[in-house]
């Protein structure tokens, strides 16, 4: 299976290539976006378009996206090579969410490298970031795996119902992030980490649900899987900076501390704010609100979720959505080595240390 | 005439409103985006998405695609009350790319007031914009027209379309922006043009043919007719801040010599570059570039446009463009007193004086 896994790899960049050529010229411009009403300009297409989006996708990415979209197709019995395409758009529309995260986070690091918008400004960085939205839908008009116009119908209502919800997550983020008090709960906390990050994962499971024809609850129970799963991924990944702070291993492309510095309400704080003395909640608030962090403050913050158990409850129920991703599995008929598969992948994202 | 398009404009509102209330709360969020897996946390969102939209929507704006839409519908012999909804799409989506190109070009003013980005940060600004790319598509499944499932297959594709290629006409402009010579051809200006300003307005007429179930050649020529208005608007609109510029009158929400001190390539640069000699083009080229431009160098730079008539050049192929609309009402068996106010409208892009 890993053999067949990591056999995809080319096959996606080339399908990404596909959609989004390295070298932009007219032939591509007429063909993808069609005939120019006057004249394209591709040299300054390849800066705009080609290039920033290049230079994203070639910092690295497992593609893991696109991998887990053609373990599905796969599992439900159909072929993965009409579908590669298909495999591109989540993978596409993922690269670009973090373009344009990083302009609204002020993010100066993206992949052990310079943040596009520093790299490239603002402008190309954030057009090509709103590009990757649209471009990778062309799929569907172009229809490689000739499906018919209600399952296209289908398509795009999914994708709009999913990346209208990944906007309302990452408003509630930002938003929290605006304000000096910790007062959100942990519904509210699952229901963010969902929306903005479960549902470009749904997109992955409905759409190979979508494209391969299962029916609606198939549809339903992939989607529950691909939320459980990215839950499970956020709070873990929350764990692992705090761990990583611990262990100051702060060379995984992450600064010392860095979610402390930037006052993220990780489930972890939302605990700790829910379990402590107030005192220590006040103090919380104070470190995460700073405009600048020391070290020592960053080692304060930790020791008040760590007074709390706040660490390692987050830890546990990372476990538990990850075990209940992999529950969903069990109401499918998939062929067992994809099972296996999205089990692995389920347990791969809690257990990881980096 | 005029009475019935004042008329519509509390009607769009209240549109706009049933798809974006200015007060969110659980009932909305839950009959718009879907029942929440947790739990919404509507006073963040009122913060991330109501506010900062409405905060843009109130500051004016005559939602002329709206009602340009609802003309269309009814002089298409359609009923305009049934589509009032559908007249949201273009007007929303339009309001998130000024936010977005604000964030782009560091603007600091829109409509007279401080660039949304500066007054509730880049963050906040950023994903309402992005979000009103995919709000108003929600229209389309809600269905209030009750059209079928071509129809909205249609719809969706045709709007993938029109959003794609309005990303290839703002990346052309950027990447033009970025660098100091001007080497771009007229062809070269009016696709940029063509597809930045021109594909919301296409989505306009096009969206109102597709509604309506005209013809694909009915469906074309109103293309035609909205890039060509489009590309007349915007010629105007260049013209019109050299003109405003001359008379020193840069009190319209615009700064004295606006377009010069950003250093655009306007058709009339594009001119001037091609019928000057070298030595003018080379200090028009290094006024446009540079960091700062005083009040004598703006007047200089114009002269320079002046010396090579390419103000009058733009006024005339404004003209020619809002002609060029006109003429495409021809071929359509359009209402009489509809087509009266798409060739008025033609006709104000271009003789307005602000």
């Amino acid at each position: 299976m890993r053999d067949r896994l990591a056999s995809w790899r080319p096959r996606i960049d080339e399908a990404i290539e596909s959609l989004l050529p390295r070298e932009i010229d007219e032939e591509y411009l007429q063909r993808f976006f069609g005939d120019p009403s006057y004249a394209y300009d591709p040299d300054a297409l390849q800066i705009a378009l080609a290039d920033p989006m290049w230079d994203l996708l070639d910092r690295g990415g497992k593609r893991w996206r696109a991998v887990l979209f053609l373990v599905l197709v796969d599992g439900l019995g159909a072929d993965p090579d009409e579908f590669v395409e298909y495999a591109c758009i989540p993978e596409i529309l993922h690269n670009g969410t973090i373009v344009v995260d990083d302009v609204e986070d002020g993010a100066e690091m993206r992949r052990g490298d310079t943040a596009l918008h520093l790299d490239r400004g603002t402008d190309i960085a954030l057009n090509a970031g709103n590009a990757m939205y649209f471009l990778p839908l062309k799929v569907i008009t172009q229809n490689p795996a000739g499906l018919d116009a209600a399952t296209r119908l289908e398509t795009y209502e999914m994708l709009m119902h999913e990346l209208n919800r990944t906007h309302l997550g990452q408003g509630m983020d930002i938003a929290w992030h605006n304000e000096p008090e910790i007062h959100v709960g942990e519904d509210e906390y699952l229901e963010m980490t969902a929306c903005k990050t479960g549902c470009l994962v749904r997109i992955v499971t409905r759409l190979a649900a979508i494209v391969t024809g299962q029916p609606d609850d198939v549809q339903e129970t992939l989607g529950a899987y691909a939320e459980d799963l990215s839950i499970a991924f956020q709070i873990s990944d929350d764990v692992l900076d705090i761990e990583n702070t611990l262990d100051q291993a702060g060379e995984f492309g992450k600064a010392f501390g860095n979610d402390i510095r930037e006052g993220k309400k990780t489930l972890m704080v939302i605990h700790a704010a829910e379990h402590a003395d107030p005192e220590s909640v006040a103090r919380l608030e104070e470190i995460l609100w700073a405009e600048e962090t020391t070290d020592d403050e960053v080692v304060e913050a930790i020791d008040i979720l760590q007074s709390t158990d706040s660490v390692e409850y987050a830890r546990d129920r990372a476990a538990e959505f990850a075990a209940s991703a992999t529950a969903h599995l069990d109401d499918l008929d998939l062929d067992p080595e994809a099972a296996d598969a999205l089990e692995a992948f389920a347990t791969y994202v809690v257990d990881r240390d980096r």
